[in-house]
C-alpha cells in the first residue's frame, strides 16, 4: 500500500491509510459543518456531503453504503469513545460501563450539535435503526457477558434474572441521562447506583446484620 | 347552574356540568379526529379544532388556555387512567405505579394513536413541558411520597437516596417500556422489579442466610 499524500486530488482512490482516514475525516467533518450550519438532516444528501467536503460521491459510496451508516458514524465521531473494561470486578466493569453512559449524557447537554443530532436521529426510524445495530446493540451485548460471568463466578445471585439485572443498573442512569435531561448527573453517581443495586433497599434484619 | 343540554347550540356558554362535559368531550375527539386523519400537530390549529367538533374558538379557549394544554389533555384521555395507591405497604404501592407504566408502554404499542402522539410530542419542546407538568412531575411527587413514608416507617434503609431509589424502581420498567419499544413486558414484571430491586443482587452472605 502506498502511503501519506501520495495523491493529493480530492477524489482520487485512497490507497493508503493516512490518506484514507484525512478523507475520512474531511467528510465527517462535512456532515458536522452542515448539520451545525443547521442543515436538517432531511436535507443531507450524499451530494450535499460530498460538496461540503471536497470529494467525489463515489469516495463517500466507496466508505458508507448510504446517508444512514454514515450519520451514524458522525454520531460515533461526536460522542466519548467506547469505554474498555478493567475485568477485575463485575463492580468495577459496571462502574466503568455506567460512567461512559454518564459521560454521554453530558456531553448531549453540553454539545448543541450532539443534542441536535439525537434529536433528528430519533425522528428518522431507518438513521435510529442504524445507530441502535452499530452503538446500542453491541453495548447491550457486552453489559450482558460482564452479568453472565459474573453470576458464573458467584458475585450476583444464581436465580437473578440477568436481562432484568441489566436494565436495573442500566435504567437508573439513562433515566437520568436521557430521559430527564434536567436530573443530577454527578461524579460519584456509578458507584453509587452498583453498589446500591446490589445491596438491595430493604433494610438489613437483624438476624442477618 | 343549569343542567343538562339546556343550551344545545354549539358554541353557546356551556354552563351544566354534563353540557360541559359533552362539549369537552366533543372537542377532545375532533382533536384525535384530525389526528388519526393524519394531520400533523404543528397544523392542528384552534381554528381547524373548533371546526372539526363544530363548536366556536371562543369555546374552546374557555377550557383550555391553548394548543398545548388542550394537546395534553387528549393525551391524557387517550392513556390508561391515573392509578389508585392501595396504601397497604411500599410493595405494594410501588407494584400499582410500575403495573400503570406498564400498561401505558402496552398501550403505546398497540396504539398507532398514542405512539405517533408521543413522538410527536417529543418534537415539540413546548408541548412535551406541558406533558411533563401535568403527568410526568405529579406521577414522581406520588412516587416520591411513598418512598419517603416507607423509609420513615422502616421499610427502606434509613442511608437510602430517595430521588436514586425512585430511579432504580421507576428506571428499568421505563428503559423497557419507552426506550425499547420491542422489549418484553411481561404480567409479572412489576412485582419482579419490586422485589428483586428491595433485595438486592448480591448472593447472601452464608453468615446472612
Amino acid at each position: 500500500m502506498s502511503l501519506v499524500g501520495s495523491r493529493p486530488r480530492p477524489g482520487g482512490p485512497a490507497r493508503g491509510r493516512p490518506r484514507s482516514e484525512a478523507v475520512e475525516r474531511a467528510i465527517l467533518e462535512g456532515v458536522m459543518k452542515l448539520l451545525e450550519d443547521g442543515v436538517p438532516l432531511a436535507e443531507l444528501s450524499i451530494e450535499r456531503v460530498a460538496r461540503t467536503a471536497g470529494v467525489g460521491k463515489a469516495t463517500i459510496y466507496r466508505r458508507w453504503s448510504g446517508k444512514e451508516e454514515l450519520f451514524v458514524d458522525v454520531v460515533r465521531a461526536a460522542e466519548p469513545p467506547d469505554p474498555e473494561l478493567p475485568g477485575t470486578s463485575l463492580r468495577d466493569d459496571l462502574v466503568v460501563l455506567l460512567e461512559s453512559l454518564r459521560r454521554r449524557g453530558l456531553a448531549t447537554r453540553s454539545s448543541a450539535l450532539l443534542h441536535n443530532v439525537y434529536a433528528q436521529m430519533k425522528s428518522s426510524p431507518k438513521i435510529w435503526a442504524a445507530y441502535h445495530t452499530a452503538v446500542i446493540e453491541p453495548r447491550r451485548v457486552l453489559t450482558m457477558e460482564v452479568l453472565r460471568r459474573a453470576q458464573r463466578d458467584g458475585e450476583l445471585r444464581p436465580d437473578v434474572d440477568l436481562e432484568l439485572a441489566n436494565d436495573m443498573f442500566v435504567g437508573p442512569m439513562l433515566v437520568r441521562a436521557v430521559m430527564r435531561p434536567d436530573a443530577d448527573l454527578p461524579e460519584h453517581l456509578p458507584e453509587h447506583i452498583v453498589d446500591t443495586v446490589l445491596q438491595g433497599l430493604r433494610p438489613v434484619s437483624p438476624a442477618a446484620a
